[in-house]
């Protein structure tokens, strides 16, 4: 059975897990505990020099890292529910908005930031809440408007979750914890609405997770 | 003919221009001049309403954002000199190391996080300098270790560039901005030296854009 090496609160290792129950396939989950360092230690660093989860191990042990790279992995090794459309401009626009979450939100309000600003700038818990909040907000509004423009509904591509579900929802769960109103965004918040009643999702979700601390 | 909305420096542009050219198609370069802000004009947000750079537009007139989204629309569209290998571990590798540009390192780096850095949380040039400059490095770091066991030579993927070096050629040009020292990444320096002697790279590099300001 493949490994999928994450963190509960990992909003990259939840993408791909909301991907794999979307699918139906079964991985043994391994937590790799940040709170703990434990990404930096020597072992973790064989499975991705980089330090971060999630990684998925293969049934050969070939290891594969970067949640958007994995979740197109397995998208085309078990082609059944497919998360990123066949249609090529349906699959620019699915992949532009999982990227707007993926390389312009969540990268800017992640932990490793979060502590450069506390502990080199020397910044308080309000201006890094704020920094957290305002690159949220700011890339949600974007995002909002965008899924005006192009949002099918219920979900971004129609009636079945897809990719951007699959970094919408972490990121929502990581707007919650900075305090976001997503009221202002009532679009995104109907797609969070809806996903949050799927059982896949549920399952995936931070607080059911192995390593999940109350 | 397709047009293409960029910016000379904006790295974004600088892969899409990349990409375009290693596959011989030519577009119409639209400059957005990002010092004059703009791409917060309502004109540009009606084409990419993030008022981001590259927007590609299709003939027919279809509007597509994110750069590596519009990589990928054309490496389907336009299946010669394929740039993502259609192998699945190869092309989850170069996805992989293609995002770890694309989200772990451009996107910490780019303007309008330094403008917050500046505006809001009071930083000066030697901080914002100091931040650009670490974060690049770490990012180079692990890059350079991922591609010590993956890396065939003189390209990520061997003879010929693709993906990965559409992002790491403008990665680099940003890391020489910040004064990184790339003799710390041999095997992306030696990468980075490759593609510089290729006539499609010199024609995407930034100074020979028509809205290049020496």
């Amino acid at each position: 059975m493949m490994k999928l090496y994450g963190y509960w609160r990992s909003s990259s290792s939840y993408r791909v897990r909301i991907a794999l129950a979307l699918k139906a396939i079964e991985v043994t989950h391994i937590p790799v505990n940040l709170r703990e360092g434990a990404q930096r230690s020597d072992m973790h660093r064989a499975r991705n020099p980089q330090g971060f989860v999630p990684v998925l191990e293969l049934d050969d042990g070939m290891q594969l890292t970067q949640s958007l790279a994995i979740i197109d992995y397995v998208d085309r090794a078990f082609p059944e529910t497919k998360l990123i459309p066949v249609d090529p401009i349906k699959r620019a626009r699915v992949m532009a908005a999982s990227l707007v979450i993926a390389t312009d939100i969540q990268p800017i309000q992640n932990l490793a930031v979060l502590k450069y600003l506390r502990a080199e700038l020397g910044q308080g818990d309000k201006a890094i809440n704020s920094w957290a909040h305002d690159w949220i907000f700011e890339g949600l509004s974007s995002l909002e408007s965008i899924l005006k423009q192009q949002c099918a509904g219920p979900f971004f591509m129609g009636n079945a979750p897809g990719l951007f579900e699959c970094c919408l929802i972490p990121q929502v769960y990581n707007a919650g914890r900075f305090g976001v109103d997503m009221s202002a965004f009532p679009i995104l918040q109907a797609i969070d609405k809806a996903a949050s009643t799927i059982p896949e999702f549920m399952e995936a979700a931070p607080e059911n997770q192995i390593d999940a601390i109350s």
